[in-house]
């Protein structure tokens, strides 16, 4: 069986929470970004990632400027812009979208080479220093976003560029004589060329995609060879370094794909490439590969994930550690890292249309995606811990962790990535197949579908994730038989599912974890779905020794936090006693409209001059606590922050 | 009134617990260490240490290797020497030593510069890099050294070269015009001028002392002078690295030292410039300077201490952070700093013999100097955590802090100084007015000291920290009136104290910590003292985060760990309920002899493919913990190892 997402334009999110967040990506984060990348912001890290094209195109002078992968911000950015368009036209902004890809346009080379970092410097060093270049990486953002362009306005120029360019890369890069082995040093083309596939049908971009996953890993190891031979961009003792953190771990290219069981290295790099792998292995019926991404999610869902989704736990290497390695403070867990995730989820779900990876994909959405930018869209964060406790503008004392979201950063990589997940985000709402529709997330949106060939308008209007209830609206254009499929999250132990005021029960059509409907529908048929959300104390596996004797406090799909603002300093102080009544208030005036949960708790205090002492020296007093939800922290001024409360 | 040590050659220290490690230091560590010196232990990091003598003194062929400070390596071992020649004479070794020593003066220069890095290389960069140089560290090592040396054997050799260089340096430094108004990037010498003045009389080595503590930190800071002039040893990045990890805090020269309220920055140099400060501030009668040490012991001893004694909680600066930052698996708590914490606690005891300073001292000896190194003396630790979670050799992931302790280290500063310390340990067990000796420390030993005129022999015998019982013999030659003060540790809540077998009532005569007997002492008076060890679950201030919802055990003066070893994995899911009733025993056959603590305690486990759940998926099943001393962890394999435990 295929499964497909209903795709981005037919799909309209309007209010509600995620029609809100989208709304402000067009009005606001759009534009801002544009400026930022445009160096037209005070205060923010400089970009200089459009000046580099201005640079490289020959219409300005100067010096490339910004990380190897600067080129990826501004086409990150045309992506979200393009998915934007798709449901939203917006004239002015194609107009400055086509004059930014004249400009791209006129810096590809004449073998349709495309990067200006070595087009402007190093043009001879092009392709030798895979592991660290990264123009793999910058041409499978610009082969993306020339995809999502092409969809959003039916205009070819940019997708011309891209498939000059993937046809470049094709030719320097394959199993034949005289052509390069390697592979990218990180992963993101891979799963850009199927996207290349996909709209063009041209089977030569999966192959290649499909050869650069079955490359990596290989013995000897590329990136050794190229070591060996011509290190351009850094040191030998960088190069040592990065091997001393984890070694070709850090890339995954320690072992073939098919072979790797836990996920390792640099975060990023790994959500990448095991959508890649499920990419693949889907187009090419390679169970080996569908296994191995399988046995990955497991490994990393129950032994390597915080609750809120963040995924690769350590700065040192942007990346995973040991299982049940998650600190709280130092927690890394790269925004991008959990967009990644979320590519991944979406994926892992579209083989086979469980519950359990839509689940995971909604959990990280709400909480560590979100986390990763401030309620007005202007600030964000690279790193997203799960305590702060803030100390010279740090997360903690000695870390490298910010206290406070930034205006942009020098490797500014999560904010255009957050950007195209919340402009397509319409995407990940509805999947279907021939004759059946499945609603993966909940909230206010529309849609329509064909499903047995029929026009089928369905509709969601709900206050999720605060309310527990979904309105759904079924519109066939005449009466018709299909399968309404309603994911039933996993947290959720009690459900109340109504068709047209009728009671049904679900238990007995819920099968991985989507209830599935199967009637004939007729229009103006109304669907009402109860998903009961208690607040629960959540336990961690006991081998996670950070969390050891605390509790998380969710609801629903959201994760919640203490914060200072709310509760005062030294948040290690609160206890909340086992068996505590949580109570859920919704505060509309609070961060935009919030639940805020509330409970008597005990705080502990004594005397600040004893260090040391017994029990008894550090008395505790009732008081009442208040936690907001995880992502929202960090909005109202810095300040304290813990996600696992200590319990008794 | 005036306190003082009763000297180191006035003290045998026979069998019992110290006893037994100083006869190891003697028999085993100082050869060891002499080989390892001269790169004659296989497996042992290079130390060169004594080749770059060899060198300087052009009889051997080479360049100098090895820290800027290597040659404080040599002259710490030898100092550490001398004091063991002091109590215990051997020839062999003696002549040993004279042979270094005449090794080290053909190093001395005509002006009396005595520096192996500044003699084999940069001769013309002396004193112009003072921040980071170490030369008058490593002058300040040598001054100890000699002193010791001079003390022990009576030879004037060493002791020359000492005041020739001291002599030379004396010269450079100054506030007349045409001298450098510098002082040392890393505190030493000034202490060790002091013990040059007790020694020779000399005063300009006191006034020396002085100057250097009151130029630190006086604005403009001289370092930055220094910077803007001839930077020889470091880059500017490297430069600029260090003043952002903590800027002139780092090495205490952000105030003026009278100024300075916290401990802030390195913290071995902080212990040694707070020494020096008390000694000069006791020599000159400078009560600002007295004062000022107080509150940076309130700081330190309320704010920013382990349990354990250790100090410095961050590896980052080797030192400290902000009060109440104590992370447990992260501790830095390096052995030197813990051994100038011994050093600055004993002489805060000479301002006033108070037992807040000797209880400290005791504290810190049993537990962080003592954890330094392997039951066996023949590996030490640098770091010093309190928690120990093993990956890839290091102790947790991304830690730099080794899982296990090592034969030598790169940076070699803590094996020769925990040997110093063990073998002048006699020096801290007894201190003496003209009228009152006080017993500081408990353990098997003998002293005979003249009070009031009249030679007294007191001795104690006992198993203490593993027994509660100390007998002391007191014989003066004739019967005489005297004071004999016997500490009373403030861990302790019940004490019985019997002289010739009649109870006498210990609160009466108690004062700051000692329990102050006057009376008529004859030859065989016996005096009993039991200071009773209940195990004690001790809790941590609130505001130390990393401790909440934990106790750490202690018994007596020694802090307890659980191992892996006797407790199985995951330390973390070991739970000891509130009330438990914690058992000690002696167990003669483990590591040496050492009372252990056992108690019935909980362990959590669950399904281990569950990362998330509610807490009855995690089951506690009743088991029993076995606790060892902290100082002994690691002994026994590589393992997981918890001093915080959890409590219910």
């Amino acid at each position: 069986m295929k499964y497909f997402p209903v795709s981005l334009e037919k799909v309209s999110v309007r209010n509600g929470f995620w029609g809100k967040r989208m709304e402000l990506a067009r009005k606001v984060i759009i534009p801002l970004q544009w400026k930022i990348l445009n160096d037209r912001v005070r205060g923010a890290e400089e970009s200089h990632a459009v000046k580099n094209f201005k640079i490289a195109a020959g219409k300005m002078k100067g010096t490339f400027k910004g990380c190897l992968w600067q080129d990826s911000d501004v086409v990150k950015w045309l992506e979200a812009a393009a998915y934007s368009l798709a449901t939203n036209p917006n004239k002015e902004l194609e107009r400055k979208i086509d004059k930014l890809i004249d400009l791209i346009a006129r810096c590809q080379q004449k073998d349709g080479y495309l990067n200006t970092r070595f087009t402007i410097q190093d043009k001879d060093k092009r392709w030798c220093n895979l592991c660290y270049s990264h123009e793999l990486y910058c041409a499978g953002h610009l082969i993306e976003a020339a995809v999502a362009y092409c969809k959003a306005t039916n205009k070819r120029k940019f997708l011309d560029v891209a498939i000059r360019n993937a046809d470049c890369i094709n030719k320097v890069f394959g199993p034949h004589k005289g052509q390069r082995k390697g592979y990218p040093g990180h992963q993101e083309v891979e799963l850009a060329l199927v996207k290349l596939y996909h709209v063009t049908g041209d089977k030569r971009y999966l192959r290649l995609a499909k050869f650069f996953l079955d490359q990596r890993g290989q013995k000897p190891n590329y990136f050794e060879t190229e070591r060996s031979g011509n290190i351009v961009l850094v040191s030998r003792k960088e190069f040592d370094d990065a091997v001393r953190k984890g070694g070709y771990q850090y890339n995954q290219s320690h072992l073939p794909v098919r072979l790797q069981r836990e996920v390792v290295g640099h975060a990023v790099r790994a959500a990448y490439m095991y959508c890649a792998m499920v990419d693949v292995g889907l187009e090419t019926a390679d169970k080996e590969l569908i296994q191995a991404t399988k046995q990955l999610w497991d490994n990393l869902t129950q032994k390597r994930m915080y609750i809120t989704g963040g995924i690769g736990s350590s700065g040192s290497n942007e990346g995973f550690t040991v299982d049940y390695d998650l600190p709280n403070e130092t927690a890394y867990a790269e925004t991008c890292a959990s967009i990644g995730f979320v590519f991944w989820a979406h994926r892992m779900l579209h083989i086979e249309m469980n519950g359990r990876y839509s689940d995971l994909m909604e959990q990280v959405l709400y909480n560590s995606v979100l986390s990763g930018m401030s309620l007005d869209g202007r600030l964000y964060s690279y790193a997203n811990p799960l305590a702060s406790y803030p100390v010279n503008g740090k997360n903690s004392p000695g870390s490298s962790i910010t206290s406070t979201r930034q205006k942009w950063f020098k490797c500014a990589c999560c904010p255009p990535n957050l950007l195209r997940l919340l402009t397509s985000l319409g995407e990940y709402i509805y999947s279907h197949t021939e004759n059946e529709l499945y609603l993966n997330l909940y909230t206010s949106s529309r849609t329509k579908v064909n499903l047995n060939g029929r026009k089928v308008v369905v509709a969601q209007k709900t206050d999720y994730p605060w309310d527990e209830k979904i309105c759904i609206d079924v519109s066939p254009e005449i009466e018709s038989a299909f399968t309404l499929s309603l994911r039933i999250p996993g947290w959720c132990r009690k459900v109340s599912l109504k068709i047209n005021g009728r009671n049904q029960k679900v238990s007995e059509i819920t099968k991985k974890g989507y209830a599935r409907i199967y009637r004939l529908w007729k229009k103006g048929d109304q669907v009402e779905l109860v998903l009961s959300m208690p607040i629960e104390g959540v336990s961690a596996q006991p081998a996670v020794r950070h969390n050891a004797g605390r509790i998380a406090i969710q609801r629903g799909p959201v994760v919640y936090c203490l914060e200072q603002i709310d509760n005062g300093r030294n948040l290690n102080c609160v206890v909340i006693p086992k068996n505590t009544r949580l109570k859920a208030e919704f505060d509309s005036r609070l961060l935009g409209g919030c639940v805020v949960i509330k409970a008597a708790a005990k705080r502990h205090s004594g005397d600040k001059t004893r260090l040391y002492g017994k029990a008894d020296d550090f008395q505790a007093k009732v008081v009442s606590a208040k936690a907001v939800p995880y992502f929202l922290w960090g909005n109202r001024g810095e300040g304290e922050m813990l996600v696992w409360i200590r319990e008794t």
